[in-house]
């Protein structure tokens, strides 16, 4: 499919061009000596491919793209409006494939003269107004201006239309160590827009999810039509703002977005097959569950635990988020009392508070053989237990065994969170720092369970193409 | 007001005795030596009074508790039922006045003569089934057996019915460093409960705020009349485990709790003026709000921003919880915008990726001077802004010069929410890592303020000893 070849470059160029200066600082906006220097630091120490550096002030690098002694497919611009647009033709002229708008504050007008050189040179533009551009861990591109803001790799996409925003997940999946294969800021979306970028990563297998914040839609029908594809493929998460009246008011000051009727929104979204969250936090959280663990093929869930009362709580969260506790068989129930006298194996199982490795490693494995389990959410805790981090290998073991059905791990707290995460932070365990959290992800892995359910009762092939090794 | 002097000697002791042995272990359940010992070391650590330490097998410390050569008011016992009662009559016998029972698994006749001791002793007992104690941040008591899990002085009080919960509670207060005066584990409760604690807890002066972790209430009518007495001069927030009929099933054979309607539930908290909450990061952050902010005395929140799109997200976050943008009035809008040319000042007020303290200093202030705003969430990320984390003082700074108005601030993220943390998380200004949860927690403020207006309106006196001096 050469549907976006152009869009391709965006993420995969082989040189790209940095032009800024060492001398403007705007007065209101991103263009700045030190904000510039930060991007070629970010470019020069991970990109994988070439680096020039264009100083239009001529003390570091080249004085101009002209001087540039080769053909770069990528020109990242960060400049005040009207000098952005001059470096934007001169780059353009160049050769350049692909153009990464930083900065904001353009004028209808000094749009349009951008949207001449796309027409004239066949040139694609992403913004302006993108503030940080765009990241692709696997070689290394990364436009951002914070230093060392580097995702670790993996099967995450984000797309954010606002720079705020986007800027607030990249920084969370950095902290938590979420693995990304690429991120974006969309910005103005004058030309590249959400549709360009879906349907590249649609097609980039390193990418298993794909997180979307939007402020509008320009063109929904070409929105719906595209995600509908995708879906089959891999899901799409939308966080959206600009709900409220408010809200969407500031988003047309913002990113220029008509935010129109929520409503309408979320019938687009249904029909399109994309799992619409509400808030940053769901967004990150249902985007590790769906790219670390399978969709959810029903209701029932098991909740194995070594404390009562978190357990009570998974129990109530579960059946808040339209999920059930699955009825486990007698013979389940039976042979866990039977290993473990005084442990009650009614769902939700307390194993109570001396469970370790090995406890959970047995019933974990019966409890995931069992016929009337769809999934399972784990609990452990370390305070006030003898469970200890090196224990919580046991879980991603056994979990790997049973590859169609989630698995997700609450390591409740504070300390104890981090501490599991040390442990099984890049395995394949999504884990939650309270029951809460960890039964909305196992919504979302349902929720995409039944889109792939209606499209293949609609007879509309799934093309997964992991189905058969979902878990990496 | 001498009605819990019992339960005072619970948090207040001069004299404590830790009972339990170096040899017994059980098979289920928390008597073990290396437990008894973390006890121990925690005492020696943090309390400030005297404790005694009886080794039933008498290699550590006395043998028995004749031999303690003082009259300890509270004993701590860690021991097999059994054997725990023996130790308990022994306890009674010596004049203690107090019992923290920590081990579970008691049969009915055995919490029968539990009850005896206490009527023939006038002794009173917490537990069985504690796990973990007591906690009183002020004279250092500490009966958990997690070495140094000891959170920082504060105006929250944890009262929790379940061990884990109290548990991930605790590690969770640790770990984000929130203030706590008391910490108080219940388990099955057969006599100190909720009314006692809470009446306990209302004379505190060093608590401002009651968290409450319950699965059943035994007297419902009690628990509501103390209740009422008690809102008027601090918040209750409750959060129930065992909403739901499976739930509540795990429930009753975990505290022996009843968990009855959820609806009557409901109801009944409502009428007593607390506040329910549904998550356990909820209690949490809702505590954090009400113990550093006054509560809220309108819906009128503005917002104050140095992003667009995470400021769209808060306004949408807003309305969701039933708050408004406050309208600022012509005035304090256009100073605004004469100070800072190209910043939109309508509510929520993007101030600019370039705003430092001194910014958020003056538009602050003129926003809660404006008489059109209750409230204020501030939103000031790092990332892909000029903000560094200094400038955070003068948030909490001219917060203080406004002691009517509660601020929130937002640094959204992973990495920005901890590096503030490290400049606010002492100060009175509560923080959230996404504008999401910091309006949940104005919504609490809002919630409380509703609480203590009809109070008045029904001619019911409000005590806030500190009502003039709201922020500490």
């Amino acid at each position: 499919m050469q549907l976006n070849r152009e869009v391709e470059v965006l993420f995969e160029p082989e040189r790209v061009v940095l032009i800024g200066s060492s001398k403007i600082r705007e007065k209101v906006g991103m263009s700045s000596p030190q904000l510039f220097e930060n991007v070629v630091y970010n470019m020069k120490r991970y990109f994988k491919g070439e680096v020039y550096v264009v100083d239009v002030h001529g003390e570091k690098g080249f004085a101009s793209i002209e001087e540039v002694p080769a053909e770069p497919q990528l020109a990242v611009i960060m400049l005040p409006p009207e000098e952005s647009i001059v470096q934007a033709e001169k780059s353009a002229g160049k050769g350049v494939k692909a153009l990464v708008m930083i900065t904001g504050g353009y004028k209808e007008a000094q749009r349009q003269r951008l949207l001449t050189l796309k027409s004239e040179y066949n040139v694609r533009i992403l913004g302006p107004n993108t503030i940080m551009g765009v990241i692709n861990t696997e070689n290394g591109l990364n436009t951002t201006f914070e230093r060392d803001l580097m995702p670790r790799k993996g099967g995450i996409a984000v797309i954010s239309q606002s720079g705020g925003v986007g800027a607030c997940l990249l920084d969370w999946a950095c902290y938590y160590r979420l693995g990304l294969s690429k991120f974006a800021f969309m910005g103005d979306k004058i030309d590249i827009d959400d549709v360009d970028l879906l349907q590249y990563l649609d097609h980039d297998r390193k990418t298993r999810v794909i997180c979307l914040y939007m402020e509008g839609i320009k063109n929904g029908k070409r929105f719906v039509e595209a995600a509908q594809q995708i879906v089959r493929r891999k899901p799409i998460l939308v966080l959206k703002g600009g709900v409220t009246a408010e809200a969407a008011r500031r988003a047309l000051s913002h990113t220029a977005s008509i935010a129109g009727s929520d409503e309408v929104f979320n019938a687009a979204l249904k029909k399109a097959g994309i799992i619409r969250v509400e808030t940053l936090e769901e967004l990150m959280n249902s985007a590790v569950a769906l790219e670390k663990q399978p969709p959810l093929k029903g209701e029932r869930i098991a909740v194995v635990s070594n404390v009562g009362g978190p357990a009570i709580i998974a129990a109530d969260a579960l059946a808040r988020e339209g999920l059930k506790l699955a009825p486990l068989t007698p013979e389940t129930q039976k042979t866990i009392e039977r290993l473990y006298p005084g442990v009650d194996a009614t769902n939700p199982i307390d194993m109570i508070a001396d469970a370790r490795a090995e406890r959970y490693k047995r019933v974990l494995d019966m409890v995931l053989a069992d016929p009337n389990v769809d999934g399972v959410m784990v609990i452990n805790m370390l305070k006030s237990c003898f469970f200890e981090p090196e224990d919580a290998k046991a879980i991603a073991e056994t979990a790997e065994k049973y590859p169609e059905k989630p698995v997700v791990d609450v390591p409740a707290g504070g300390e104890d969170f981090e501490l599991i995460h040390k442990v099984l932070g890049e395995t394949n365990i999504p884990l939650y720092n309270i029951p809460e959290k960890a039964a909305k992800a196992l919504k979302t892995l349902r929720e995409y369970g039944k889109i792939l359910e209606k499209l293949e009762k609609n007879g509309k092939p799934i093309n997964r193409e992991d189905e058969f090794k979902l878990k990496r």
